[in-house]
């Protein structure tokens, strides 16, 4: 199993404080040693971090947990492999390209053997994992249905949820998914989000002694969503999504 | 104008040394200040440092240069922007999948705006650089060409070095491409290679006072090319490839 972290934010905002909290679980408070990977959405621009090794103890981990990489949309995931072995290419997040859009996606979960009988059509898996697979066949799905990007979100979401349905069934699947302006959220079993807006408080990280006030490190316009696997603080009310639903957020918002 | 850096080698290998001498180039001793970046394949694996700011300052670019990340394929590239803002999507190296492999190219030169006017297949751009828009051209045109992997790679390399040339028609266009295998370099104006290999000597940067002694950071077995713009070393004989010429190298050497 694995755990995932994304962000969707109306400004761009750094992750820095969740990171610190998520990356504790890579080999530190978590079992999760199997390589770690975050992707940074700046407008239509993506930079994604990748690392085979424990984020606990990775230069490049400690680099993105210190330097305030600003951002609205980030996903990320660090890993405990079942499917695949620990190396560069089975690590999330897995990125293609539809409709001159960079799409990100990582998973939690695994799903029976059954997925690699799907028929992939555009996109072709680079490494072994069943996450990559997936997503190679669900953007595929997504080519074929809407060859054009649909000016309407929730038709897209919709679709994107009837897929999502299909790969649950052979599995666990928790999936954050996004293409620059929206961020996809699918719960298969496990996955909380809490909005932060004014007027802020103080959080305290479940995983690591940090606490952080984000009325300084905000303006009160700042809307700011975190979701993940499990709640990362323990000072706030986080909202369990329901197994089977998908939630999209647009600049912070759930639509 | 930019300056590209490639390696291609026999065994995972760190490009530091060579890095180090590029980077200054980003706002140092080179106008090359719109960003950089960087793709270093281990296996079929590929890691990818993005950034919009000049290398010389830049930390992200400071952690590739004392970071030692073994690779036998490195695609780089600092920009000095023409055609395409100064944003995240339009820094390079580009890549994009096609048979299951992580392509990656980068691009030093210009070109005329007929090539916008080229069909697109397969591959969109996200950004809105000429360079861009000319890798998705050429992969689509390579997919067209071989819905599969070929077995061949002479048949590959003379495919390419075609659809460069066509390129080339447009303006100044010197490129590197890379699947994790082989890495293609195509001269249109100004391109370097050197081989390292054993006995191992001594090399000196031109750009800062920096020496490494290669002897005592290889095996005698290690072959290891570096390809870029400019001779990146003063004390050693570079391989100036010809405008028009199109060079593949695998393992460390030109095939």
């Amino acid at each position: 199993m694995c755990e995932l972290l994304g962000m969707s934010a109306n400004v761009p905002t750094d992750i820095c404080f969740s990171f610190a909290g998520l990356m504790q679980r890579g080999g530190g408070t978590g079992p999760h040693k199997d390589g770690w990977g975050i992707a940074f959405y700046e407008g239509k621009g993506v930079r994604c971090f990748h690392d085979p090794n424990p984020s606990v103890d990775s230069r490049i981990a400690n680099l993105v947990k210190e330097h305030p990489i600003k951002s609205h949309v980030v996903v990320s995931h660090i890993r405990q492999a079942n499917v695949g072995k620990v190396t560069l290419e089975n690590t999330h997040p897995f990125q293609r390209e539809l409709w001159g859009y960079t799409w990100t996606f990582a998973h939690n979960g695994q799903l029976d053997k059954a997925l690699f009988n799907k028929q992939l059509s555009y996109y072709q898996p680079v490494g072994t994992t069943d996450s990559e697979f997936a997503f190679c066949w669900m953007l595929g799905e997504i080519r074929k249905q809407f060859p054009k990007r649909p000016d309407n979100l929730s038709e897209l979401s919709a679709f994107i949820q009837t897929l999502a349905e299909e790969l649950r069934e052979l599995g666990v699947f928790n999936m954050l998914l996004s293409e620059s302006t929206a961020l996809f959220a699918f719960c298969g079993s496990k996955l909380s989000w809490i909005t932060r807006c004014a007027p802020f408080g103080e959080a305290s990280l479940t995983d690591c002694d940090m606490t952080v006030d984000f009325m300084k490190e905000t303006t009160p316009d700042d809307i700011v969503t975190v979701i993940a696997t499990v709640p990362l603080t323990e000072n706030e009310n986080w909202n369990i999504i329901n197994p089977g639903q998908l939630v999209t957020f647009v600049k912070g918002l759930p639509t």
